[in-house]
């Protein structure tokens, strides 16, 4: 056999998220005074409890293998997690605990799906869920939430993208890249609709600690018996803590899907970072007053960027509820002229943003909307004020 | 659709190391004094250099999201490595850091196999093998190296169980569970079936440091530019140095299939802990007299090991050369009795040795040696000898 190669792994497109980050770095690196919107990752430090727990991790040896699907304690400490919080009960053994959010979906994707099972997911979507799905031999499906639907998608859309080969949906709320937050009763109507046709529901909720209005966040998992049995309920340290290098991740399941989950991960990776555990329990145990000192500080930057972002022409954005991202509506750009030649594309008005005024932006067609980009607030207000300035700029440049 | 799983996932049998590992844990945490012959990491503490580079890390902030695929410099330093320690040369953009080897392996499957490609793995083997290759829809084929060939498999073996299917070899030297070393004349001739078949081959070297003869470790990659261009070389920190919880473990492969790996990794898990890879750093740039230290020690278990069990009737084992196990053919106990029932299978003989001798050792079935077990010597002499005394006491009462 020739040395021919996987496929279904050469179709998978590098995170773009990732390599706009990357770029925005390598300029800075270079002394270039970049401003990147590109962030996905909250610009505050580990708070000092914790790495103060991982240090004595350290210290104490806890540098050994654990329970390939997590330490029994950090398990427990997900547990109250989730009772006080999302108001779900889940019991020990039905959480796996995993190398951050992509690693979870990894496993249950790969715990629930046969080649050609369908996933929905409403659009706009985090860029990495039709790649985790096709890697575990999915289909996915979409449904679109535009702006005149506040980005969301309706239990009528999801009933009827449903077909007999439908396995699960995923929803994200607070959502990644809209900011926007599902109703209790949105919810209650999208849950009805996931009992009825007897799917899985991945509840993605990195986001849930994140919600700036006095709206209720709520799990889909908590509205009742039914709809508990078929979620799967995601979530993690990164965006909450500011952990986003340490890794940690967790669901809770049914007891079934938790041990295939945990089965997977005893052979793919094993367990997570051993000391990045021990913080998380302290993240999940100890004081939470970083949190929400990280949350006041996100919120004022949202009005700042809401505020500022709503006085540019041309460019339209609905006010996030929660996360720490504004999606913004740049279809009018398209069809205006930079130094003579039609923008065209959303990845071409990125380009210029980047090369000629220093401005990182992710470009949103791989989050399924070719005429949107993200701004992620996850930077200084001075950064959001320079570089909202240098997109007016740009813009008032355009004819 | 009801609510049903993947196949593939639920033919997946849960690690049986771990959970011997496991169940020994629990055995002495109940206050039960377990002799535990099931270890798969080193007794030491993570090496103190180490650990204090960890802790730089975290009071310096290195907790933020990394590349995808590892840290520049710690790329750097896996190069700097293969250069000195085995001779190969890779650039950094021909190396992945990943969550330690499995993952590694499972990245490296996901890169290469399309449904239906076969695997040859030389048996005995580690095994996570076939369920990590079989997740990745590939198909293992089982090559046997028996007792009388010193648990090692010839080129002749290899090229007569190609077939038109046939993408990949996974060797691993020093073996787990035998703890085998082959010769640089047993490459020479494996490379050379490699290249004519034009597979690839997947070299583990998990335990490349721990060698106790005066024999070469040789990395096959290394032998020449053919085999070069076909191998992924696959190592990681655990066994080295102590840092098993830790999770890190990295390739070096051709830059086309580094590029895919990163691809995929970068949806499914993202960057290996920030932390990890700052301590992984120190670990292969720092001094080596600990690893030199931890390898010496083993090597008095080694020889202490083999003695004893060498004494003991109706076992056997070849001396190891590397790695920390005795694997041991106990064939003639399975048809002796205890307690007037014949033994039978050598997962019963493990039940009753730790049920009624307070002996966990590893079953070989898993392993594709259903009349062998595997003894780690990664625990005391003192213990060792404890519990060997126990086996043969076991023995004794056979009849």
């Amino acid at each position: 056999m020739a040395l021919t190669l996987s496929r279904k792994a050469q179709a998978v497109k590098p995170s773009s998220t990732l390599a706009i980050t990357a770029k925005a770095k390598e300029l800075k690196a270079r002394g270039i005074d970049v401003v990147g919107f590109g962030a996905g990752e909250p610009d505050f430090n580990t708070p000092q409890n914790i790495n103060e727990a991982a240090i004595t991790a350290i210290q104490e040896g806890y540098t050994k293998y654990t329970v390939a699907s997590g330490m029994p304690e950090l398990k427990q400490a997900v547990c109250e997690k989730f009772e006080r919080f999302n108001h779900i009960h889940y019991e020990p053994n039905q959480i796996v605990i995993s190398n951050g959010g992509k690693h979870c979906l990894t496993n249950i994707f790969e715990a629930i799906l046969n080649p050609g099972d369908e996933v929905i997911i409403p659009s706009p979507y985090w860029l990495s869920y039709p790649e985790i799905i096709r890697l575990s031999d999915g289909v996915p499906v979409y449904v679109r939430g535009g702006k005149e639907q506040g980005y969301k998608v309706t239990a009528e859309q999801i009933s009827a993208a449903c077909t007999d080969k439908t396995k699960a949906l995923i929803l994200n709320t607070p959502n990644n890249p809209t900011g926007m937050l599902y109703s209790r009763e949105e919810l209650e109507a999208i849950a009805k609709v996931v009992v009825e046709k007897d799917i899985y529901v991945i509840a993605d909720e990195m986001y849930e600690n994140l919600v700036y209005t006095d709206e209720e966040f709520v799990s889909i998992a908590s509205l009742n018996e039914e709809i508990y049995k078929r979620t799967i309920t995601c979530s993690g340290l990164a965006k909450s803590y500011a952990m986003t290098g340490w890794r940690i991740g967790y669901t809770g399941s049914s007891v079934e899907i938790a041990k295939l989950m945990g089965s997977i991960q005893s052979h793919q990776t094993s367990n997570p970072n051993s000391i990045a555990q021990k913080a998380a329990i302290e993240a999940l145990r100890g004081p939470q007053d970083t949190v929400e000192a990280m949350r006041k500080e996100f919120n004022k930057r949202r009005e700042f960027m809401y505020e500022k972002v709503s006085k540019i022409p041309h460019i339209h954005a609905l006010k996030p509820q929660g996360a720490f991202y504004l999606f913004i509506d740049i279809s009018e750009l398209l069809t205006m002229s930079y130094q003579g030649v039609v923008i065209g594309t959303v990845s071409r008005l990125a380009e210029i943003l980047i090369n000629d005024y220093q401005v990182a932006v992710i470009p949103c067609a791989d989050f399924g909307f070719d005429d949107h980009i993200r701004l992620s607030y996850a930077i200084s207000i001075e950064k959001i004020d320079k570089g909202l300035s240098r997109i007016e700029k740009m813009i008032s440049d355009l004819n």
